[in-house]
Order: structure tokens, then C-alpha cells, then sequence
């Protein structure tokens, strides 16, 4: 029975549908590189500590190297036999080396081994992601900077509240996709500790040099408590939140996408490269990009649930349960990741309807806030001034006209403190001009914000 | 820009990532047989209707036989370029063919055509699955007949609560299967109708018969409202409930043979052929298989938020989010279904350590309950019976003895109204063999369940 | 520390904080009415089993009716020191007829008591909830009865489609909530089965008559196995995910009223005693029951997850984890019945602006499917058809005109098959009058359905 | 109409059931103090930047503190047709001092005080979650000095894998609730921005100082963009994530504690005062805590998937969605905090068996990788050593004895490089002394970090 590495103390053989099921290499194989980065890293440390000689070193350094490029070539071949990366690899290594294969596994687990390897893994994966994240960023602010003074109507309940620039609400989004960085370097963080030398639970009974091997793979330290190292799964639900809130965050942005490039708002045309049609109905032309980013929200929030169900209530320290937890991540980082690129080629190409948007803002009494702030200056208290706008309101619907068209009998009629003159200074170039503090939607800001940006993004 | 299907309208070509990051067809390939089939039926009913000459009918089954010889020996080649299974088979049907290969798509759209297939192959695989579920009963069923007077300590919040026989705990989880298929054969039911004939979304012009295609794919009914038809997706919502309340009825029989098993219960031994050793500890056998059944528990509940978070909020009627729904619901299949034939094949080699069981049902006052029942019969009042029993098993723990052991002294000391006769006759044997009545745990009663559930689980 | 029901074997008193914490009296007291209900039920088969004397059994009627006032009348002090509501009304029971009081809990335990309570209660909330759907529906197909030929955009990826009925698609709703009152009925009938007398987990001593008690509690069965009987918690997480299902139905309902309300879409105007305005801006109307509505699928969808998380890997038989149970359920059962109370109350309120409507409907080319349609009736592959219309389309576009409005040059210039004649009779009343088959959007189909409809709903 | 707040431009009043289905004053009076300093703070600024009088600004001041007594002291009475916390305080004020009560809704709106609110409340919760995490980790500390040297299995699989010293498996858990302590404060940081000056969603035509606000309220500094600030529920995400892998690590904690408390473990007794009885088995001390505690854990998981779901797919500004925000993190984080507070209570009085887990730790072949290392050190590779070692395990189990009972004989006939030497030093104190290495299991590694942990938390 000792085909299998740990083959030792059993009887019969592995049922073969159990072999397949329990196989994790079809998930982990794209950990390759980490895997055998760690295998060097750790090689290198116990030689340094006299427990490999120079000369085992020195093949398993050039062995590994040659799978490596077998991998990278597409020759390796990856047998379920041999269950996960770290066991594939490691034949491999032993076929290649003879004894200094064998003498690899020496101080360590695959315990530990997996939690190196997809610590190091996921670093790189994050990394991507904020990288898109960035770029994003820097699309969204060359946009608000076009449209610091292109005026749209601002929603809220979908209703029109107050006219806004366009700019303003793009930087919206630059605002969560930078609270998503910080999320995500948060994260990476505080899992950038080296379980190395955990072994299976308990650390090893060799003169390790953890610091050693964490230098060498760039971890900030070794991880202090091995029981936790090897059960830990902190970094992949926290990694899975931040995307998690990151793809709500898109799926806002596309909900608004598909939104405003209905035939109702008509506020911006996606390019073409970034839609398709119909097989049945010859005009259509769809936004299926945010749809799907928007759909795939649902997955990756999935994922976050998958791995907290899964870690909840397991004792310590490793359970085979955790073999899932890649499963998991791996699909929502490719998602997450593909939706951000998606975003990011996609934006530069869409044509805003600036006339539309600006016509959709004069309409619908958007600058009824703005009557009831020029009641307050002249000394009405606001919940009377608000009172007041309300009836006035009222008043249009029922005349089909706007704010700003009220004569002056209608203004004293309404209330004698309404003046005529409050009415006709109403447009929504004054409303939004007038938001002029930090924050605040004026073009002014927006171009204020711009800089600040510009400045922030250089790096 | 026509080699796209839907090309007609448009100016430039769809982004190279785009394409690939829309295309579904790595994931709905799988369908191919009940997109074949579907096909099938709806030419026949166009040919029965006279929208199609029997010619180009003729033409279309013998290219969609082809297709499906090519798919299934491997020769076919799926292509993301066209986006989905229902293009490349299409577009393939057309290049053998012609003309006739076009005219297939005459009053139907790929809307209603993926709600057919999805629900067609659904149908076959939910079938998959309550044959998995009957199968696992039987394996139960058998094993609770071995075992229907095999003494183990029943728990309640994991403390020796009341002896019961493992024959009743194994049947508790054919009643929890038995919820299981009815679910899955409600959901199947309930999906059971045709969309074909609701094309995109409104249905069609042409004079078609959708009680033939439906009779033809083995639907009970066409849907009765074509918006309803494309936009539905409560089937997949539906069968992924069922599917996750199945996989943590896995999860709750996994926890407890990995309790089981664990040196410190030794109530069973699960067989080699489904445990694995350890890379780095020579001494283990780990119950992989449970562990991992219980871990895709959390993989499950996943895919059914997934799909719950994808279509909230989604206006009528076909939105691209719910290209989604086929991930979520595939993967929660395959794995369930993976898990299930798991246990089915692993019980049976289970083996039992009766006298382990014996031994710990025998300890820990497992009888107390028994005592003070024998108290009400006395007269006693339960709530008083309760009292004195509590302060019985109290004087036991400091005695260091079991309640069978107190003497006559010890019993009239504790309360008058307790005799040395009623603590003698306290036995686990007594125990079971007295809850003798529909639903109790006595041999008596298990035997007759297992007769009733082989009569049931005949057909 | 014999207050505690259970105190008998007790040295200390339990912690005060915990005693809060533990106590689940505030959210189970509630259920006061199935748990009198279901104590007089085993107390009237203890007594015709000679467990209990027909005197006894008197006291415990009179006794449990007059508790069973108190609290209607809230003179009742429920106390978290008894811990839940079994306690508190069996400790008043003993405070008011002595040991009567205390034989009532002979042959049954509060596992027992609190699954058969729970079903109980669920039973009648569920049944509810069938009646509120069932309002819905039928205020939805007067609804639809009124707007049977009131033709609006029928959109996929909200972009205008081909035209509808409104009235087919209101029906499209009550297609849905059909499917969701089955999935209540099943869930409902499944767990119509009594777990009395299961007691602990084993089973009683006692012989106990449970076709009686199951009888006299409306259960169509007893439960067949007690340890499942008081571990089974999948009628909760049934129901929940039938409750998720329809909560994803109203938040897409609720999606398109907000769509539907905004400036841009103007398609119906929801009734004041719906809306509330805004603290700041004097013209806001506001469509937050809908808002509201969509919000809160995220809430009953999170009580879904959190029972399936709370069983998921729970060994058998009851564990305290379990009495988080009731929260999730109640709590959805509460926002779902009185969403659906709201939408059934507001819909017939509101006002649809047909005119808006059937203008959306006639312009963006809803039609091309039917030009596509007409080639193809002419002979023309459905392919090359669509692909005529897309480049009809894209010329349309470039010239501002609709695709009735191409004269006949233009239509041979882009494909001699077309003619201009099929290019004048495209309107969308006959668009829509064209799909007259079952499940199309024809007025005649929609009459036929709420016809149909209206018999279904009849009783 | 102009009872509510915003009536002025209504026709109708609010339907009744509607005003109770919309009110959030249950869930958000708790946040009175927030509203109140949030009130004070604008208008001290207010009045600052001469927008309100002084004289206006003392009745606030005043106004506010009486209704803050008038609160605190229970006589304070809030209504539903008022709807939230923020409109029952400032119609009391009014009702208090008149216009000038009307004054202090000037450049503000319900959406950036809610917001504001919000904020304020959850940094002062979060920062007492910290301080239970804080507590709990010094208990653990202190046990951990006091089992340094306790000897128990350490398990993978829930199988006997290697002796570890309790105090390092308790320190595990010190190392898992200071990364949740990171968590919070890194989302108490990122929210630390203050809403306020945002107003509805655009912000103010009234120079305002959004500087001053935000210090006057301990903000870092005021929110960039508006629109961002009345839409952003991220910090809501982010704890409530937090909060969820909190939970996780709880419910593993309360699994392992559940397990040890059987009578099959027997590591540990909790004190009698965190434990509960039976209502019918008298011999019952159910764990009842940490059972409770892992339940919750699911409620806290469906908190996050409920704001999730919530916020997916909405459009900015505010929507009446987000009102749901706060059930979830409220209901969140008293259960988090209570889960805490209970631990940190129930652990100081937790009795551990020490002759038991080390009986426990000497038995199952818990050595088997020490005789490993042994066999490497005298250089067989490690792959070969596992194998001899693995047929060494084989054997003893064969002949019912532990590995260092294997005599030499015995020991060279399994492989001649086994010594009786290698095999007769070991021991389980033996196997944790050796693992010396930092995050090691040793006694004297447990002790220096005990010591670590002491300075960490002495502020």
C-alpha cells in the first residue's frame, strides 16, 4: 500500500471514486509556482541549519526548477493519484533526485505547506486585484474630470432629488473602490505571516530557522502559534468580504449602467464592443457587461458564505473540510478581477448624452430644495420654508409648470414670504454651483477633488 | 459584423476578453443532449404546424444526430466565439446543412430554448439524485436490521442523555432522506412544464403547438404566461434549497462518524478505501470522506444565496445576471451528488464497536429518565420524580457510583417514595426495550420500521 | 437550587447574565396558544390512557384556560427565569391546581413540546401567508383583467423588447405567487406530522397513544422516529426558503414599480397613502413601500442562511444551538406577511398612465421581430432574416426613423426580399394581437387566463 | 397634511398599516445620544458660521439635554407617526422652543444625520466588542501560563495526531480574536469620516464648516463626496463581516468545549452556573453556552448576507432600502457582545482534567512522527522514514501495544534501521520539549509567549 505517500499503516487500497473526490489538483494546481517557491525557500533554510547537506540542496534546487519549466511548457502532467499539488511535485522531485526528493518533506507538513502556499498565492492574487482597482480609479477620474460641469439629475428612491454634476457622481465610485484597496491591503496585511515550520500542528522537532524561511518569501514574520497557523482560514474570509463588497459596489455601478442606457433615460450608450444582441430580435443591442458583473455579484457573495459555513464549528486544528476553501476564493478573485477589467476597457469608450441628462435635471422641480434655502436666508425657519416649497410643488403638478415659470401673485398666494424673486434665480447651473464645500457637487469641488486624485493615483 | 447571430445592427466587433468573459459555454456545453432534443421537438412540432417542409425536417434530425455523435465521441469543437451550446450547435447544424439550418430557429429564441434545456437536464439530474438518496436508504435500512438491538447512548446537546439502539439512529436519517426526495420530486414537479413557444419573451406569431413540444419532451403543460416562462428561475432556487437542507443532513451524519471514529468515542471504524494517512504522521487514518461531505455543505448554501442574490430585484424578463443560475446549481449537483454516492458506498464497510457503544450507553445515568418514570407510576408527581432522581444522580457522582449500585439505605435517605426495587431493575436493556410505542426506540419497533421502509423502497 | 425545573443535581445557580442570555421567553412566548393547545391535548390522552386521572385532567383544562386568559388579557408575567414559555405556563399551572400541575409533564419532554408548539404555530402563520398571496393574486388579476389590451414595452436587459399586454404582465406575477403558495402547501403538508411523544429522543415509558394526540392536534400522522422527531429542523428552513422565493418575486415586483415610478419611465404613479416625501426637499414623492419591500429579501434571505449555518454538522439528537431556530423564521414570516398585506393594499390604487406606455411601446423598435417574421412567412431562413432586419434597424438609426416609417426604396436597397408592405402593417396592436397562442401576450390570451384564473380562485 | 414633516405637496395620508411597516423607531431610538450630539454638533456650527442665531443655538442646547433626560429617565414617549428617531426628537424640540427647534434641520437631511447617527454608534459598540476581546484574550492568557506544561492530544481530523501543551492550544485562540480585534479597528478607522454637511445627497447651498462638525464629533475628518456618503453602507459590510469571523472563530471554540465536556472526552467541566438541566432527564448538565453561542454564529452570518443583499444593485443615492441596515448590525453585535461577555465569565471557572488529556495524548501513537524525526536524524530520508514508522503503527495495533513497548526484535525486523533506542525515548513530554522552536508547542515557547501576550495587553 505505500504507493501513496502515506501509505504506511493501511490495508486496502483507496476506493477509486474516493480518489477522484478527495482529489484537490484540479483546484490547487495553479499554485505551482508558490509551491515550489516555498519547497526552495525551505530547502535553502535546512541546509543553512545542517539538516539537509548542500549537495541534496543543490539537486532539489535544480529539480525543482526543471519541473517548473515542465509545468510552465505544459509537459507535467498532474495525476489525481497523487491528490494535490504538493504531492505531484514532490513525486515528480524524488523521480528526478532519487533520496534529496525524499528529504524535502523533512521539518514541515502539508499542512503547513498549503497555508504557505496559498498565503503567497492569494498575496499576488490581491495585489491584481488592487492594481485593477487602480486602474479603474484612474479611468473614472480622466471621466469626472470631462464632466466636472456636466449636470445630471441626482436620484434618491430613484426619484429626482437635486441636480448633481456628473463628475461628482463618478468620484462617487472612486470613493468605495478606494475604501475596497484599503480592504484589500488590510487583508493582505495581516496575513502576510509565514506558517512554515507549523509542520503538521504542534512545530517540529528540527532546529528550524522560521525567520529565515519567512525573509525569504517576503512574509513580514513568522506566524506565532502553530495550532492556529495550520487552521487558520482568516485570509481567505476576510479577502472574501473585501470582494464581496467590492463586487456590491460594481453591481451599483451597473445597476446605473443599465439603468441610464435604457430607452427611458437615454443618459450614456455603452461602445458595442461591450454588448451584444439578440438571437430573435434584430434591434436589440444590450448591456450585457454590467449584467453579468452585476450577476456575478451573487457568486462571489456565495463564496463568502461557502467559507464561513465551512470553518464554523470545526475543532483545531486542520479538518479535510478545508480543502474547499480554495474553491471558493479562486472562482471569486477570477470574477472579481475579470469585472474590474471588464470596467475598466469598458468606461473610456461610453458616450454620455449630455443634453438629455441636463434637460432630465431642469424637470421634475429639482431645485425645490434650493426655494426652501432661500426662504431660510430670509428668515423662515426650515421646517415652515419647507412647508411652504411643498405647496408651491403641489401648485406646478397641478399647472403643469415648473418652479421657476410661478409668477408673482402665485408666489404671494402661496405664502406671503415666498417672493417672485427667489423663483426666478432657480436653474440647475446655480444649484450645483452653490454646493461649493468639501463634498459638496459644485464643478469647483469635482475639479478639486480631480487633483487631489491625480495626485493620490500617481504612485 | 455578421458572423455573429445577432450582428445585424452593429458597428464594431465585440472586445476579445469580452467575449470570452461572456461566453457561457464552458459551463452549458454539458446540456448538449437536451439541447439536441429540444431542437428535435421543436422542428417536428414547426414540420407538424407547416411552418417547416418535411425536407428541411428531415434535414435538421439527421444533422442533429450527427452533432450529437460528433459531441459524443469527442470530435465536436465548442467555440466561446459563439457565446453558448445552443450557438455552437446551431451554427454547426447550419454548416452541415444550409438553409435549413437557419430556418430552426423560426419562433423560438435562445430565451425560452435555455429555460427548456436547463429544466430538461434538472429533470435528469434531480432523478440522478433521488436515486442516490433511495439507494442510501436501502444501505441504511439494511445496516438498522443489523443493528435494531445494538445498545448506544443516545445524546442530547452531546451529553449522555437516554440509551437508545443504533438501529433507531441510522433509520433517523432514512426519515431525513425521505424529506429529501419528496423535496427534490416536489421541485421536479412543480418545473415540469415547457417554456418552448414563449420565445423571447412575449411568444410568437407563428401558428405554433405547444402542447405537441410539450408532450414531445415529457412536460406535464407548456407554461401558461411567456414573460413568467423567461424570467423564471424558482426552479433552480427551488432544487438548490433542496439540495443544500440534503447536504446538511450529510453534514450532521459526517460530524457524527467523525465523532465516532475519533479515539475518545470508538463506536465505529470507517473502511481503509475511504480514509487517507497523513504526509507527515505515519500513525493516521482520517475519515477524509466525511469531513469532505461536510465541508461541501457550506460550497452548497453558497450556490443557493448565489442564485437568490443574483435574480433579487431583477425587473421582467430576461436579464443576462441569470446566465449565473447554471454554475451555482451545477456545482451544487455534481457535489451532492458525489457526496451521496460516497455514503452509500462507504457504510456498508463500516464497522460497528458494539461493546464500545454498550459500554458508554451503560455509564453516565442514561437510565435516570427510567427512575423517575418508575416514580410517577409510584405516584409521584413527575416535576417531584425529577427532584429526587436529580439528587439521586448527584449523590451517585460523589459516590463515584452508578444508580443501579445505591442501596436501600441510600434510597430512603435520598426520599422515602424511592425504592431499592425500582433502582434494580434499571438496565439499558429495560431502557429501550420499554419506549415500545410508533416512533420509540425499542428493537421491537425498529424491526418494524425497517419492514415498513422495505416494502417502501421496493419500487 | 431546586427552582429551576431541572435544578435537581445543581450546586450552583446559574450565572445572571446567563440567564438572559439563555432564556428564550421573548421570542417564543408568542407561540402560548399552541403550547396551552397542545398540553391539553396530552393531558387528555394521558388521562384516556389511565396515565393521569380524569380529575387531574379537569384542574389541568380549567387550569390552562384561565392562564390561557391571562395572557390575552396581558395580565400574564412571563419571566426569564422560566426560560421559555413552556415553563412559565406550566410553573402558573402548578402555582394555581398544585400537582396536578406537576403530573402534566409525564411522558413528554420540552424537545417534544417545542417542535410540536413550532409546527403548530408555522401551520396557521403559513396558512396565513397562502391567504395574503392568494389576495394578491386576485387583486392582480383584476388588475390584469382591466389592462388586458393596454400594450407597454415588454423589456430584456431593460431594453425595450417586443410589446406586451400589461395585463399579461401582471399575470406573469400570479404565475409566481402560484408557484410560491405550492411551495408553502408542500412544506406545510410535510411537516404536518405530530412529534409528540417522542419526549427526549427515545421515546416514553408510558403508554402513550400518539395517533390520539396527533388526531386531536390536526396532525395528519404522528412523527415516525423520535430522535428525528427532535432534531428535524427542515420544516424552518423549508419554509424560510419558500419565504426567500417570494421574497425574490416581490423585490422584482417591487423593482419595476420603482422603475416604473421614476421621471424617466412615468408608467404608473403609486397612491400617497403609499409614498412619504423627504425631510429636506418639498417635492419628493417616494416610492418606499416597494423600496421597502425589495430591502427586505436581503433580511429573509439572511434568516434562510442563518438556519441552514445553525443545523449544518449538528450531531442528533436536540442541541441548544437549535432555539436560535425561531428568531430567523419569525422574523421572515413577519416581514414577508406584511409586505405582501401592502402590496395587496396598494396596487389597486394605482395609476397607470397607459398613454406613456403605449407610446415606450411604439417607438425603439419593439417591432423588428414581426418584419423579421414576415420575411421569414416570405420564404427567407429565420438567419438571414434577422440579419435584414438588424441592418434595417442600424439604418433606421442613422436616419431617425421608425422601421414603419422606410419606404420602398430603402427597403429593396437593404434587401430586395424585403418589401414594403410588410414594413407598413407593423404596429404594435397587432404585434401583440398576433401572439394568440397559449402563454402569448394577445388580449385574447390574457382574457382567457384571468378567466381561467378567476375560477382557480374562487374558493 | 402637514403633520408629517414632508407632507406639503400630499393629497392623501399615510395608510395606517404602512405608517407601522415604515417606522424604524423600534430598531433606531437606541441611537438617541448619537442624534442628539449629532444635533448639537450642527448647531454649534451652524451658529459658528452665522447661520443660526445664538440665541437659537442656547434652546437647542438646552432643548436637547431635557430631551435627554427625558429619555434616559423612560419618560420620553416615541411614536411611529413619527417614524425614526431624528423626526420624534426634533418635533419634541420644537414642541420645547418653538422656531427655533424649526432652525435646526438648516443644511442638513435625515440622510447624512442617519448616516452620521450610524456611525457614531457603531464606533462606540465596536470599540466595546474590542474591549471584550481585549478581556477574553487576558483570560486566556492567564490559563495559558497556568497549562503551559499540560500535556492533551492535539488532533487533525478530530484523529490523535501530536501531544501539545493546552496552554499553547488555548493561546491558538489568543492569536485568532487579536487579528478579529485588527478587524474592527481597521473598520473603525475607515468609517471614522463624518457624514454631516452632506446633506440629502448633494450637499448644502450654506457655508457651512464640515471641519469643525467633524471634529466637534471625533471624525478624523468629514466624508469627500457626497453622494458617496448618504449611499455608503460599507462600514456596515466590513463589521458586520468582522463580526461573522468573530463568531466563526466562537463556535469553533464552543465546538471544541461541547466536545471535551462529553463523557466520552472528559478534558473539561464547565461551572455549573453556564450550564442548564433537563425538563425531563435528571441526570443532565448540558454545556448550554457554548452551544448557544455556535448557533448564533449562523444568525451572525445571515446579518451579513441580509446588508449584502440588501445593498446589491442599488442605485445611488440613498434608497429607503438601506432603513434595513441597522436590524442586522444591532441584532449582530448584541449577540456578538454577549457571546464574548459569557466566555470571558464561564473560562476562569472551566475545571480541566489533566490526568485525563494526558492519558489521552500517551495513547493512539501520538509519538509516531517523533520516531520519524528520529529515523531521519539518523538518516533515513524522511519519505522512508514515514514508511517504516507506518508499518511500525500497523503492527502495534496488530498486537494491541504503543510503539515504545516494541522490542528489538521486534524493531529490526519492521526495518533494520529501526533501534530499540529510538523507539523506548519516547514520550509525550519528550515530543512537546522538542518542538522548541518559536510557534513551537513547547512548554518553555508557551511561557515566552504568555509573557509576549502580558506586555501586549497590559494597556
Amino acid at each position: 500500500m505505500s504507493e501513496k505517500p502515506w501509505g504506511g499503516r493501511f490495508e486496502s487500497p483507496t476506493n477509486e471514486f474516493v480518489e477522484a473526490f478527495n482529489a484537490s489538483i484540479d483546484v490547487d494546481a495553479r499554485m505551482y509556482a508558490e509551491d515550489i517557491n516555498g519547497s526552495k525557500a525551505h530547502a535553502k533554510m535546512l541546509t543553512a541549519q545542517g539538516i539537509l547537506s548542500q549537495e541534496d540542496c543543490n539537486a532539489i534546487m535544480r529539480g525543482l526548477d526543471e519541473i517548473l519549466g515542465e509545468i510552465e511548457s505544459g509537459e507535467f502532467e498532474f495525476t489525481i493519484a497523487l491528490e494535490d499539488v504538493h504531492m505531484n511535485i514532490e513525486a515528480r522531485l524524488t523521480e528526478k533526485i532519487g533520496d534529496a526528493g525524499k528529504r524535502l518533506h523533512t521539518a514541515r507538513s502539508r499542512n503547513d505547506q498549503v497555508a504557505t502556499d496559498t498565503r503567497l498565492y492569494l498575496r499576488h492574487r490581491s495585489s491584481r486585484i488592487i492594481g485593477h482597482l487602480r486602474h479603474l480609479q484612474r479611468v473614472l477620474v480622466e471621466l469626472a474630470e470631462t464632466h466636472a460641469d456636466t449636470i445630471m439629475p441626482g436620484f434618491t428612491h430613484l426619484q429626482t432629488a437635486q441636480p448633481v454634476t456628473f463628475g461628482h457622481h463618478l468620484l462617487a465610485y472612486v470613493e468605495m473602490f478606494n475604501r475596497d484597496i484599503g480592504r484589500f491591503k488590510d487583508a493582505a496585511d495581516r496575513m502576510n505571516q509565514c506558517p512554515l515550520g507549523s509542520a503538521a500542528l504542534a512545530g517540529t522537532t528540527f532546529p528550524i530557522d522560521r525567520h529565515m524561511t519567512a525573509a525569504t518569501l517576503g512574509f513580514d514574520a513568522p506566524t506565532a502559534n502553530s495550532l492556529d497557523a495550520v487552521s487558520d482560514r482568516d485570509f481567505i474570509m476576510e479577502l472574501l468580504a473585501a470582494a464581496s463588497i467590492t463586487a456590491v459596489h460594481l453591481s451599483r455601478f451597473s445597476e446605473e449602467l443599465i439603468l441610464w442606457m435604457s430607452a427611458q433615460f437615454r443618459f450614456v450608450d455603452l461602445p458595442d464592443a461591450f454588448c451584444t444582441g439578440s438571437s430573435i430580435m434584430p434591434q436589440k443591442k444590450n448591456p450585457d457587461m454590467p449584467e453579468l458583473v452585476r450577476g456575478k455579484t451573487g457568486r462571489i457573495i456565495g463564496g463568502l458564505v461557502a467559507i464561513l459555513t465551512t470553518v464554523k464549528s470545526l475543532p483545531l486544528a486542520y479538518n479535510k473540510d478545508m480543502q474547499e476553501d480554495k474553491t471558493a476564493i479562486f472562482d471569486a478573485f477570477d470574477n472579481l478581477e475579470g469585472s474590474l477589467r471588464v470596467f475598466g476597457d469598458m468606461l473610456p469608450g461610453m458616450k454620455v448624452n449630455k443634453s438629455v441628462m441636463h434637460e432630465a435635471a431642469a424637470s421634475g422641480f429639482a431645485t425645490a430644495t434650493d426655494l426652501a434655502d432661500a426662504l431660510v436666508r430670509a428668515g423662515v425657519p426650515f421646517r415652515n420654508a419647507h412647508e411652504i416649497v411643498g405647496k408651491s410643488v403641489a401648485h406646478c403638478i397641478k399647472e403643469g409648470i415648473e418652479l421657476h415659470e410661478m409668477d408673482a401673485a402665485t408666489c404671494v398666494n402661496i405664502d406671503e414670504r415666498l417672493s417672485v424673486d427667489m423663483v426666478r434665480t432657480l436653474s440647475v447651473e446655480n444649484c450645483v454651483a452653490a454646493r461649493d464645500h468639501i463634498g459638496g457637487t459644485a464643478p469647483n469641488q469635482v475639479r478639486l477633488q480631480v487633483a487631489a486624485w491625480k495626485e493620490e493615483l500617481k504612485s
